[in-house]
């Protein structure tokens, strides 16, 4: 049972405890919702200001070699790379999640079996990740790119000699259920299938191992655990193997050998750097660069005991204290298969959230009727849990939710 | 005769001087670079630090919606619409201008001609434009986009009934030359062509009339003329009688007509809105914000007349008072064939651009053999050309750029 007590005292013993001050968080806010938006470390503003002042009010165009400009997108990768359990040099940060979505999928259909076309995903994926590859198969055919969408629970019977490749996301960003991503991998290379991961939900969540998984191709975002801020760039992770067997379509002059000879022909770079594109938004990299810093120490053991440890004293208080409330836990209780957030379904979803974040206890809500919470070990303390679990019940009780300013719905929710 | 008299008038009398103010430029420097990367707006540092403060730290997620987040790339695209001649809402901002590339040709080659499949561009156009064309036609087939690049010379001779796409750059990088827009436009939608036009050399230089040119695709960069910050978000236009006739392949959900229900379907917006990707870079974006603020009042017929003063100006000053030192003009002339730049050819082209840069004098170097002068009437003074050429003649008259260290080239230039 979590008491108070034992949550106060899993804080004072907490490892990672020293974290909390690295963000800038209100007082009494408890803030679950860095699987949608990281705060805003602390350290993040002077670096910003240091970009915007120095290196491009004063140093100019000096500062694509002076500090460094030119290289953030590989330096922010090799700085991402011990989270997700890569080598350096492996993963290339720039553009959305969306466009590395595409790049990896059509440099995976590049290479995978001959005569297979089949692109595997779940009506779990967050949707962009399908949106991409429905661009790709109307661009190039479905004789050359289908986009198969099973269920969750299907994937894995799916898992045939006809699927050229795999694309999951490894936590399903509405329920927060986690899959196997070894398991899979293997079982899905077993058949043949050029695997991508999808590490939207998993980078800083929990700790991944890209290398160890023999993963082909992964991408993610930069502003959820990572804390780069809104709208980060994102990243892609190309395994040592493939890094000059495929171009990727988008074939930009900073994914050239020599973009400053300006040749009028395409030459990719020998490495992964063959999968950046275009001139990256600098002041965006830097501010990912200040959150990436904060990571660099980080043990991820201990990220994922706080974080199963925090997840599990949310269901139990949530279906202890508020048991009478018709809350119906949507996230695994199983610790293997739960990543870093909680999901509830409840048919008042909407408006409760609305009265948790007017009582400071900021989650979100996923239509139909899912409450989300997510559970970032590095800000995030048990006595939060228990704060916010106390503010649920208070609203629950009182029936504070029950107003028809919340039941308004937001443009984006 | 531009005598230093007959500037410093023309300066007393500037209608745009008044700008210079709006921009962080150190004493002394003269910075004939902003083709490159336009220097730091005055008014930037507070709207980023706002956009850290209160709307990434204090607001968070909300700032989605409080802070109108979300509409930024429709937002600043109307900022940028006045700029370009078109109307509101046929502009979005967002991904790099090489990403825009393929997204624009891709979906002109949906829309083109039954039976054509050749994209044609020129060696004058920035390589990345070529080098996204590349990749398109490695991923879709020669025989559904075949790139064919002649010289400028060649372009109006090409523009033949067996063309689907024309790709052009509006000015030259390398030379400052500029194409008749207008004529090209007619010539080759005369014969059926679909017209896209690279802006990132004219947005910000010169007025351009999108509307007006009947253009069908533009796409052009934040960073420039525009002072958008390093790696500014870029942008895409597309006339209004394409805006539903076709999809772009990177369909991401901003694009979606509904992204906020996360439906497993692509819908694409009804509008040019389906040409906007995935989750932009917040800060970035805020950034060009700033600069684009800046324009909503220029007059670009003034600007116009300005920058051809500052232009002339600089060509008759170089060739009269360094007139022995074997500088060969790059640049058109003619006035109606000339950009916002001039380059001047010399055998000791890139020592000499060091030794201009070491007395603060910023321009840049493009190989083998080019000096690259941008002129940027919002804050380049008439004095500041006479003064340039002034340290120019005394680097000449003195060989102060014959030294060693200035022959070391810097891995971007």
């Amino acid at each position: 049972m979590y008491t108070l007590e034992k949550l106060q005292e899993l804080d004072a013993q907490d490892p990672l405890a020293r974290y909390r001050d690295e963000f800038e968080l209100a007082d009494g806010l408890i803030y679950l919702d860095g699987n949608s938006l990281g705060p805003l470390p602390k350290r993040t503003k002077e670096r910003v200001i240091k970009g915007i002042d120095v290196e491009w009010g004063t140093d100019l165009i000096t500062s694509w070699n002076k500090h460094g400009w030119m290289n953030k997108p590989h330096d922010l990768g090799d700085m991402i790379a011990p989270i997700v359990g890569a080598d350096k040099g492996t993963i290339k940060v720039g553009d959305s999640t969306s466009v590395n979505v595409f790049k990896s999928v059509a440099a995976a259909l590049k290479i995978a079996k001959s005569g297979r076309s089949i692109v595997l995903s779940d009506t779990a994926n967050f949707p962009t990740d399908l949106y991409m590859i429905q661009g790709l198969q109307e661009l190039i055919g479905k004789e050359n790119c289908e986009l198969k969408v099973v269920d969750e629970t299907e994937v894995e019977a799916n898992l045939t000699e006809e699927i050229a490749v795999l694309l999951l996301n490894e936590v399903n960003f509405r329920t927060g259920r986690k899959y196997d991503m070894h398991a899979i991998t293997q079982q899905a290379q077993a058949k043949g299938i050029i695997v991508i991961w999808d590490l939207c939900h998993s980078a800083g969540a929990f700790p991944v191992d890209l290398k160890g998984t023999n993963t082909d191709f992964a991408i993610g975002c930069g502003y959820k655990y990572l804390n780069g801020g809104p709208g980060a760039p994102a990243f892609i992770y190309v395994a040592d193997r493939h890094k000059d067997a495929v171009i990727q379509p988008l074939s930009g002059w900073h994914g050239h050998k020599s973009p400053f000879e300006f040749s009028t022909e395409y030459v990719p770079s020998d490495t992964q750097t063959r999968f950046v594109v275009g001139t990256p938004p600098v002041l965006s990299l830097l501010a990912l660069e200040a959150g990436l810093e904060i990571w660099q120490d980080v043990d991820m053991q201990q990220l994922r005991e706080k974080s199963l440890n925090l997840t599990d004293a949310f269901i139990e208080l949530v279906e202890t204290r508020c048991a009478e409330y018709g809350f119906t836990l949507a996230t695994p209780r199983e610790r293997a298969q739960r990543g870093s957030q909680v999901s509830f379904a409840h048919k008042d979803g909407y408006p409760i959230m609305q009265a948790l974040i007017a009582d400071k206890v900021i989650g979100d809500f996923r239509a139909p009727n899912l409450l989300r919470f997510g559970f970032t070990p590095l800000y995030t303390s048990y006595q939060d849990v228990w704060d916010a679990v106390e503010r649920l019940h208070v609203i629950m009780a009182d029936k504070k939710y029950d107003k028809p300013e919340y039941r308004v719905k937001a443009a984006v929710t």
